[in-house]
């Protein structure tokens, strides 16, 4: 019995920790990472400030759980779309696969928004981890091209570092405009006809 | 003698107002709009809260400063890069121009990275002002691609309305990379490079 109890524990917990993360989220979002107040996010929850820092004891290791829990999700779905063949066309379809993706989740693109511009300031507790994020999207994608390349998908005078960038630009700041005004910009036609530039193979 | 009294008046109250606006600038693009103070602003200046109340008497009114003097700021220097005329090119050159203007003014950058991202929530009182700036940015873009298509510079089968979104994009995502990494990114040759291929004409 004592067993079942804790199990059942574990699962509580997880469960609470799950909503936390995800009421955390919505909020960060839409008031960015300083605004957002452990009360509020507690409120959203129905429970107490004591509760949640029961869970989390600062908001910092919140916004960290935050982003470790989209990172994980991103890698799953970007394994499952078979991202780990060596074409790099795969990575590449991956991309457009998740701005297609991530058209649903406007809460989600708010906030890698807001809290990767708000990161840009070196004491901001995700400037390490924006920083991180963005070296390893730049030289995925590089890698990506460069094995589409290899493989003999890319046109000819292909610039990859500075498409890599480009790439990775391109998403962000779509990703605002979309937000701004959702029925005129479609972000996933617009990153598949960019990558279909550089291609002579169709995407 | 009232007069020139009046008169320094009118410059004090001017050049307090100037400051001000560019102390609000600098905690705007390092915090955010929600969580920076009016008494935050008003110390920076060496005033107190009521003191800047008496030119700005809401927060909100302030950001719209703001956001108008750099409008006022951009519109001028694009005037100065001769943009009226109508061929289009110097319009695109203009953004070059300005990207690389730019390249030395990161506060400004982190101010509509940051401020543009919080505006995509309905709430924000800078919402409007965002949806409007894109729109008419994308429209400017398109009407320069528009003219450069007319005056015989681009390339054959150029999607004139895509190009215009994606090279707003690609502004915008430039500079959260920039911020974070710049000497890594160089958002002036990126621009360049980009809108190089969509012409026969050297840019």
């Amino acid at each position: 019995m004592m067993n079942t109890t804790t199990e059942h524990g574990y699962a509580a917990g997880r469960a609470r920790r799950d909503q936390i993360i995800a009421e955390a989220t919505v909020l960060f979002g839409r008031l960015g990472f300083h605004s957002t107040t452990v009360v509020e996010i507690a409120a959203q929850c129905g429970i107490s400030r004591a509760g949640l820092l029961h869970h989390f004891p600062t908001k910092e290791s919140l916004l960290a759980a935050v982003l470790e829990e989209r990172d994980r999700e991103d890698r799953a779905r970007f394994r499952q779309n078979g991202s780990a063949s060596r074409d790099g066309i795969s990575v590449l379809r991956g991309m457009v696969d998740l701005a297609s993706y991530n058209s649903s989740l406007p809460g989600i693109i708010a906030l890698y928004a807001v809290l990767s511009a708000e990161a840009t300031a070196e004491d901001h507790p995700a400037h390490a981890y924006f920083t991180k994020r963005y070296e390893r999207i730049r030289s995925e994608t590089r890698i990506a091209l460069e094995q589409a390349k290899a493989a003999g998908h890319l046109v000819d005078g292909v610039d990859i570092p500075a498409a890599a960038i480009e790439l990775t630009a391109l998403m962000d700041g779509l990703q605002v405009q979309w937000l701004l005004a959702p029925h005129r910009v479609d972000m996933a036609q617009q990153l598949h006809q960019r990558i279909q530039q550089l291609l002579v193979t169709r995407l």
